[in-house]
């Protein structure tokens, strides 16, 4: 039973709105370029959100909230963050709104409530926050400082996509600060570490662990480390960032401490964060034509039950079992819903919970009852199998875990395929343009080459992973010589 | 060993700012009336938040999420509301910062980035979020919708005073349409039982339930319902509302459903709020001379330990001791920490755990230990005693229960002790100058009189509270007729 659902060989990025809009996640909004996460992306994020938090929390980290907006005589304090971000900056110039006198139960813009100076809606919130550091800081005693916070970031983007690239968005970014190089340097890795485990573990998302290029560093940031994912049309998309700051931020903003042999010196700082982007990478790499695929251990709902039945009689029957099952698989702590609407037929729910992207799919009827099985649906495979219902639950709780590392090992056994060597411009062209995916290749490590690689071919330089092996080589456009590959991707 | 906290006596209100500032929940930031949440401010915050997500979702509720900015022409559609909020908005008129031409490393607001339509930043979102369920109701089965948005709103503040009223703030909103009148009242009502709950059974702040009269209406309400609480000084809080918007905003945005019998009706809205302004309340009403006093059901730490020693040897005895206490005290998922830092002495540390308002201090010594015995001091009645380090891990659960009703106690006496009846005008001023507190007393239902008494005492009506016992009377300033007493009080 089709959901109108758009094929991804039709039209990828028609099939990506599809399922975001019809799957429920999210929806434009009367606002340019932000969206409303509706409450079943909501409830996606929240589980997303509170197994980092979770994380966070075990690697030292507290929450903390810091205002929503940065004067602008803090925010051009860092210069080279300022200019990073200035071109995308929503900018509140007044605080009060009057009726309109041309115009009756309209209001226009008090002229007289223009502020003495502008206030820049956060898009990224490291100057707010070192300018309050500074008042935190004295001595080594106060460090480190591990800070985390969950928030929304205003960017003016000029093209959006629902989760993927929205005006406002929300995240979490973590503002470290340190008494050491080292020690920065170490949490920037760690928190890395955080992400790529969320993202495999969790999100059943593959991800590359590398360091981005100088041309792709966040602006202000000493070093970016970075992981990235691959979707299934072959485009990367980078999940998540952890920056190395060095003093920059404690220059703009004179964050000094006292060290244990009384010197006054500057503080080391790491800023790293996630967003709701996430979501749409989620999205982008398990699901199929049919709806979302969504991995079990952060899908809101991971079992859902449909009963079959024809009139009362059946339909006690049904509930009964339906009932021990659900209390059961709550023990478990599983998180199931019976759908016995009766204002849907069977046939519409089982499209609905696919297109949404549930697990497992449970359906009870009377005759299948009377013979102590239940068919179970699988979303990742579509397979249908039968549960004796005398072992229904653990058997559900196993099923899970096998979908969870189902949908990982294909999204890996993907990436693999789709990750290939290139060693001749003709090579790398083609690997781009017609099995798109990862290239790795060798770069003489200039930004004029990164640039004009950019320029001819639309692929950026997605990270030089960590893992790299050290290897002589020579850079696909210039052949000047080069010691690693990199990978290289179109993305988003 | 003082921390330096001004005492309420000499002023309540350097008293108040003191708590919140030294006792690490707040501070100003470097952007006007906007405040930095501390990370133990904000994880008392995330205990409140947590606790009352579990009882909206037990009430039937799902989060979601709504754009940041409201375009003016939503924001004015509903009049009253945007009458009431357009004093204090925060507009977003451009979208780009520039280099400034004349000051090198400078930045501008840059004039060809203005916005066609200015943004308003939400002060609440009633106009954004139902002229997006304009989009998501057709018919009666797409009723009710149950959504909360836990959000950052601003409102331009002219005096500012941390929690209880900064420009920018932490709440959540909840925001749902429904089929009938009833239904909708019946909602009203039972969110804000949820907050009386909340209020009594968590932060230990008794709570007046009441209706809020015409002038103190939320603007676009029909009905505002809210629940009173009373300070130390006697002035009254709201601490939350939770009100009646009748057909007001489905009109606004039209907003209709197709009922079962086939007819196009405009939907019922409910809207109720609670606000970071409730650790304002909790201060407040709880704490003493000496620093906060947290109720243990939302206090970050409930259970500090602090360990005597004198050398290395006896560190040991006293570690391994600790250890056992704290393992057995989280098995009964009791928030405990183990200060052992010897940066500071006991004497301070204890000062500083009081300060934080720590229900429980357990002091540790050989010399104790020795005799089986601890020290523990609570932070409510500030007794201290010795539990038996056998049954030590459940004698502090109960003393825990124990505090979270004596600080409820202590609160609701105070609260009688400072509610009089007034029963003719000269009373009335003295008792509102001289012993404070609420007031009941007789009003005779104008809006003229209400103005008329706010303006001569500076007190307003709290609520007309739902327990009312009918009565006749005559109005405490006019002498008209009146049917029953509300309750007055000077207000923060």
């Amino acid at each position: 039973m089709s959901k109108g659902i758009t094929s991804r060989a039709e039209d990828y990025s028609q099939w990506y709105n599809d399922l975001v809009i019809k799957g429920g996640l999210a929806d434009y909004s009367a606002v340019r370029g932000c969206m409303v996460i509706k409450p079943y992306g909501f409830a996606l994020w929240e589980n997303m959100r509170d197994v980092l938090d979770k994380m966070f929390k075990e690697t030292g980290h507290q929450n903390a909230y810091f205002p929503l907006f940065v004067p602008k005589s803090l925010f051009e304090a860092e210069e080279k963050n300022a200019e990073g971000f200035a071109k995308e900056c929503a900018v509140v110039t007044h605080y009060r709104l009057k009726s309109d006198p041309d115009n009756e139960g309209k209001l226009i813009v008090d002229p007289d409530a223009k502020l003495e100076e502008e206030l820049v809606v956060r898009p990224t919130s490291e100057a707010i926050i070192w300018s309050t550091y500074k008042d935190w800081i004295q001595s080594y005693r106060d460090l480190p400082i591990l800070v985390n916070q969950w928030a929304n970031v205003v960017r003016w983007e000029m093209r959006t996509r629902l989760f993927l690239r929205t005006t406002e968005f929300l995240w979490q970014e973590g503002h470290t600060a340190h008494a050491s190089s080292d020690e920065a340097l170490e949490e920037t890795r760690r928190m890395l570490d955080v992400y790529a485990t969320f993202a495999e573990d969790y999100m059943a998302l593959p991800v590359i662990k590398g360091i981005k290029s100088p041309a792709e560093r966040f602006a202000g940031a000493e070093d970016t480390y970075c992981i990235e994912a691959l979707m299934q049309d072959g485009k990367a998309l980078q999940a998540g960032t952890s920056h190395f700051l060095g003093q920059n931020f404690a220059k703009a903003f004179d964050v000094k401490y006292l060290t244990k042999e009384n010197k006054q010196e500057f503080v080391w700082a790491t800023s790293w964060g996630v967003s709701t982007r996430l979501i749409g990478a989620l999205v982008m790499a398990h699901s199929d034509d049919d709806g979302l695929i969504l991995p079990p251990r952060i899908a809101p709902l991971q079992v859902v039950i449909i009963p079959i039945y024809k009139g009362d009689e059946q339909k006690k029957q049904v509930d009964a079992m339906a009932t021990g099952i659900l209390q059961q698989l709550r023990i478990l702590n599983i998180r199931v819903k019976y759908d016995d609407n009766d204002n849907n037929r069977p046939g519409w729910k089982f499209a609905e919970y696919e297109l949404k992207g549930v697990p497992v799919r449970v359906t009870l009827g009377v005759r299948d009852l009377e013979k102590g099985i239940a068919e179970i649906a699988r979303r990742d495979t579509k397979e249908k199998t039968n549960f004796s219902l005398g072992t229904i639950a653990a058997d559900i709780e196993s099923l899970l875990i096998e979908i969870q590392q189902n949908i990982y090992n294909r999204a890996r056994i993907y990436r693999q395929e789709y990750t290939t060597n290139a060693d001749t411009w003709e090579d790398f062209e083609r690997i781009l343009n017609e099995k798109t995916g990862f290239v790795s290749a060798h770069w003489d490590g200039t930004s004029e080459t990164e640039t004009a690689i950019k320029e001819k071919t639309k692929a950026s330089i997605r990270c030089i992973p960590l893992t790299n092996i050290m290897e002589e080589g020579k850079c696909i456009l210039t052949g000047n010589p080069s010691s690693q590959r990199v990978l290289f991707a179109r993305a988003y």
